[in-house]
């Protein structure tokens, strides 16, 4: 098994942990696994959904991928120096550390971005034990650039597409994009819908629809 | 306070839920309430995270739109008469009654489906009244052309923003896109990144990578 982290918060954006569950529970061989200092249900930050977290961070100390979610209670996770403490230690043994929008502020104020570079990792993960994954870990100098981030909720999608494909090989990750319906084919459809034009994106608009701090990009 | 009903159920998609969700809870005086014949936390389809639903269907017989996540459990619900009841019945009062991938297998198990045709909504409707969102409802015999469908998980994201533009407008519906990072012009990089192409779609990968039912095409 691939022991995949998500640790989760009250006030956390549900789509920054939801979007990257859906394509990293398909990846085979993979068991994500949701965490909170304290297990039960947490709250989104938009206040009207709850997300079960079945374990404590304690019970994996030692995840292979984790990913944070950002949104408004991120500011109390920072603060908690059992949270950082965990995300240290189990930082030094990942092959890969991911956050969305400001749950990359948890990264560092852990002092983990800073150790990051260019993510460069072997493919096809999946079909090894973790022996093998931790020979090809030491081989392939992963203490280095395993750390990634995506801007916002949706793109967090995005970047778990990207994890699937360094797991499991582009092919698998091709085929999960496909079963989740991530069809870049239908967006100018959506686009054309509702107006949509990135060139002519409206500052005041955006802050309007946009959560003081849950949403922000980081 | 615009109804936003989401169904949830033991095996249903998590993202079909929580898309929609994260785009549907930020359109200004929308209450999402997340339901179940029985309330309490709901399993995904991939076994892997629990979503609370926080109240019973009883608790809201007429939202003013219902969106239905699809997954493996939808069978169950499928064969349930209260479910269908409920459905029945709500559906006779919304504005709009949308489902993602497999969901729309219970809009047709209670008949619902067959009543719909082409979309017509006005626009803005989140500045009236409720009283004058029900007068608008019947000036534009908005008896049919309510039922949206999205064909897998992350198109219930595009759905709903369809949803935020005819509810509230869609500067409103733009900003919410920029808010959750849902940016198309993003999608290349990650194209690019894990090889895909959908003109080259490979079939075999596909049924690979999606489990039997939950995250199949309606």
């Amino acid at each position: 098994v691939i022991d995949i982290a998500i640790p989760i918060f009250d006030g956390f954006t549900a789509l920054e942990a939801i979007g990257p569950y859906e394509v990293l529970s398909r990846v085979p061989g993979a068991g994500v696994r949701f965490l909170a200092a304290e297990p039960g249900p947490k709250r989104s930050d938009m206040g009207m959904v709850g997300v079960t977290a079945d374990f404590a961070l304690s019970d994996l100390e030692d995840p292979e991928v984790i990913v944070i979610p950002g949104g408004l209670g991120i500011t109390e996770m920072i603060a908690d120096p059992l949270v950082l403490a965990w995300l240290r230690r189990a930082h030094d043994t990942t092959f890969w550390t991911a956050a969305v929008s400001t749950g990359t502020l948890l990264l560092a104020a852990a002092g983990v971005a800073e150790r990051s570079g260019p993510a460069s990792r072997p493919n096809q993960l999946a079909n090894c034990t973790r022996g093998e994954r931790n020979r090809l870990t030491r081989r392939h100098g992963m203490d280095r650039g395993k750390v990634l981030t995506a801007a916002g909720a949706a793109t967090g999608i995005e970047m778990a597409l990207r994890l699937a494909a360094a797991l499991a090989g582009e092919k698998t990750a091709r085929a999960i994009q496909d079963a989740i319906g991530y069809n870049p084919e239908r967006t100018p459809a959506i686009q054309d819908a509702i107006g949509y034009d990135p060139e002519r994106a409206d500052a005041a608009a955006v802050r309007q629809g946009r959560p003081k701090l849950g949403a922000g990009r980081a």
